[in-house]
């Protein structure tokens, strides 16, 4: 029998998205969890009302059966839900940045608001499957990674930890994404009208995914600069990153370190050395793809890393998570 | 009474777009000049048939009075037709990279084929007008900057000449340009269904617009990392420039460094220190705008140059060296 | 010296279009008239500060010798300001549908509100400059056409003033707009990715754009079929124009209806029997381009009329108003 | 076992989704049929080298145990390849229009060219379900329908069969498509740079499409205007059909005979009255939803049917097919 799973905030891009992974899984039948009343009731196909519904209340939701809940919701939501969900023992997969960067004091000092349950933290597992499996196996409130920091660790990690980054000349991460990363709220800087025809870069060398891959790739502040950046498509991430490499005499050196690091990995994809993915080869998949140049005369590297922000970047990373937590097949429902 | 100027290419997205210009102009009217048969003629509105036209052949050219032509065609076709229009006094603003790289081995190494003309490469004039203004006034081969490196020139020059690039870190210029840059030339590349919803990098490390950067920014190879990529867009271009800055103790120092500079330009405009410019800033003008952020703590410095590729990347910079060349106001049918 | 002319709602896309055109118009310098506080300064480049601004009241625009003042507002806000400019001898140009519909009783019905000024609906004249030219000379408020409608009228009623329309069989008006016409206001069936890669329809025969049509082509509401539907693009409408012909032996004899009626319009462009504009045609434009298809065996004809609504449908059918009203030449500022 | 079902054409958009449906499919494994070389290899991720290929002559794929080939080719090279894949008891999907019309008369007049195997025309199935289940079920030659016919005669047929529309008004069909209909072949007409940003009608009045509609919804010529148009986005078709209606008192009424038409169809879906679906409704579906809105007291009716041209319109579609003529379940690997 499927196992139920919850979802709050299953109204948002990536709550719209775990619907239809979850919906189609082998092992899980979805809930819509309702948080807060929607206005504006949406039209339906007649005979087609979609996942059952039930009120987003933790006792409620343990009674009724629900093993897991994804929340989809912002971070302030989120650290409001998950402590009754988690004492009804309801397993929680947090998609919001509240249980990401380990500390209250970081939180506070990248999301400029107090950490209300500071006490979660040390138990909050974040899930990189590719880094910290095994943590997440056991995981009872995991962290669901930020989009960006997915495609930048995937790309960065390894190449550090195998000492081919020259840190003293530092990364840069230049970093693109569609509009749906910036979520479903109606704002000016996400309607159609201001995006099309149109490029545009924000929080430069502050974005508050940035201590997500200080913290998981081991670069210090000073060695990694980032530039989140607008592309006027709906989804896909898109990360480009310059390093200088030592002690590599070649593109297939770098790819190297690649295979070794993802040799078993189901979801991350090599491509031949000079050859790099676009969007179109991850989009509505859980892959991330990635391809490098190396000019050894020089020293200088460039990878490119993709993601599709709401497959790996979000959801389906969220539920290859909860495979992994409960003793499903990894890939189940996500290839 | 209005200079007769001509295009060669007048069909492709730059040719177009001169038509518009030279229209427009208060000193000019823009002659068609028929280089190759088209083969599916264009609808027109009944009584709108549009400029005049001529068949491309110097003697006629000459003979009709036409001063200037305009070259927006390949480098081999701009080879090609260069010789015979200056042998008959018209002056030639050519829109390819056929003049621009100064050597016929710098030639032959970044486009992979012999230059035909290597003895007009010495009088050739690269026209950027903000570095190269007088010798633009005297131009009778004016060499059109590639549009990659007008947006990277402007943003990387003035640091490096004013000494506060950290040169040992080296210069990444993640570009990403629209897709009127490839051309008017149907290729599966530029194919509607390929581009949108998706983007991509190319050239990585070995574009050919690389060299003309170097040889006007003072950068070294191994210092200059750069990218190309394609937005979903059809024209701007988008250029975030990383370096780490010397000698400079806030963001306000580096803006000076432009503000020196670029004082009396009219097409550069700078954005208040932490503010950068999107591509709708600059859509459909001649306009290169610049911002930028810097984290002096870490040295860590990031510039934003925008462009239309079609404008100030094209089309109204070789008007702007057209004004030059004729003494006409420099601003003249562009503001 | 230059016009002044005040601009209400200056932010919104429309009033962003007429910000350009008046500025750019010979004959006039635009005002930005504040009537709310804007929460969101937006960024400028350093030392290009735009247009003199001024709070919105009707004593202070009149001694600041503005002559006429824009109105790019909702309704409610344009049959609030009007009156005491008017008061004040400014001469109002109104884009929005305040005083479109002749009667409150209409307009109460179609705008389900009270029209709060009916006393003015007498005087207002509707400012569509190919049929009303004579009476936009001598008007004091100006009701600037709909977008929608603008392009049917100019489509349909030389037709059925000919008398070629079977209006027993109807005409079916299928129009398309981008997204710009719904306004600059956030909300979600305008945001991104709500947009993109979709297409709908919405306001099915009953758009308030319906009755514009009516008063002004002689059609009756069961002869008219009108959809209103979102293109994912910024601007641009095309209107597809389906009827059955009669009295008409060829798309010829169609064809010289429009060539009669438009004799020496400057703004509205025919094609050739058998072709028909697209949007790019008039982008950025003040031109109503039509084509039409006719077979002539079983009465079918199809008409595509094409405008920019920011252009024809809005600011630029605006300046023309203000032209005619200000004994300014028509096309002043317009081509 | 997986059944094996080859692609011709398989690098074309129907074809690219062909692969995925059959990969996905519990019953099938696709096989990729070389039927021209590919002189621009494409780069995929290593390890992941897709589908078996084998060289397109009928011998070796039936050697292979090839079941059924999906042709997703142009006509010519359809019914060049259909008869000796029959002969070899190979069955047949022909997605292209080579056996659509029924006649050799009839496809030379709307496709411009001779028909080569007539002899086949009479046992070739059209593939529309909904309609011709039981034939569909024992074809040997399956001829897919057209994107536009698909929507058309499901939004059309059942009223029409229902006397509820009023013939001697006519009924018009205003169709919109995403670019991918026109296929992969670069062309200038589908360069990104000429769609983005536009919206254009072709083939008005004449589109070959039109006889499939005539054929099977039993409209006569002159009952039936239809304008294809192209929406700037990838894939998706929208059809807004006008008529007048008869012996209908409510929006019910006519729903109802929708309702009666589709009472156990998985693939068509109806919305409530007044409410229409849009094309984000069926992306990446093999859906068909519709529609519609009526105006009891003028007569005036409006149906909005959308698919997936990829879809419902193509592969999805013949897939369907393909379930039927296999006696799998109809909805497998489509839901």
């Amino acid at each position: 029998m499927a196992m139920l799973a919850g979802i709050v905030g299953f109204r948002g891009y990536s709550g719209v998205e775990l619907q239809k992974i979850l919906a189609a899984h082998p092992r899980t039948a979805p809930v819509l969890l309702e948080h807060r009343a929607d206005s504006a009731p949406e039209v339906r196909p007649l005979g087609h009302e979609g996942p059952r519904r039930l009120p987003c209340q933790a006792d409620e939701v343990a009674k009724a059966g629900i093993e897991v809940v994804f929340l989809a919701t912002p971070p302030e939501v989120s650290m409001d839900l998950a402590p009754a969900l988690l004492e009804q023992g309801v397993r929680v997969v947090d998609l919001s940045g509240a249980f990401r960067l380990r500390t209250a004091e970081r939180y506070r000092h990248w999301y400029k608001e107090e950490h209300t349950q500071p006490e979660l933290l040390a138990s909050a597992v974040y899930g990189l499957p590719e880094f910290y499996r095994e943590q997440v196996k056991g995981a009872r409130l995991l962290s669901n990674p930020g989009c960006y920091p997915t495609a930048a660790n995937l790309a960065i990690r390894p190449l550090v930890a195998a000492g081919v980054v020259d840190r003293a000349a530092g990364v840069v991460c230049d970093a693109k994404s569609g509009v749906s990363g910036a979520g479903r709220k109606p704002s000016l800087k996400t309607s159609f009208c201001e995006v099309t025809a149109n490029f545009s870069a924000y929080s430069i060398l502050n974005h508050r995914h940035v201590p997500e891959v200080l913290l998981n790739s081991d670069l210090k502040e000073r060695e990694f600069s980032f530039t989140a950046q607008l592309i006027p498509i709906d989804r896909g991430i898109l990360e480009t990153v310059y390093f200088r490499a030592q002690g590599a005499a070649s593109a297939g050196d770098l790819l190297d370190v690649y295979r070794k690091a993802y040799r078993d990995e189901p979801f991350v994809r090599l491509y031949p050395a000079g050859s790099v993915p676009d969007l179109h080869a991850v989009a509505r998949t859980n892959f991330c793809d990635i391809g490098l140049r190396y000019d050894a005369a020089t020293g200088r590297a460039v990878v490119v890393a993709c993601i599709d922000n709401l497959g790996k970047g979000a959801a389906g990373q969220a539920v290859q998570n909860m495979n992994l937590m409960f003793g499903f097949g990894e890939t189940e429902g996500l290839l």
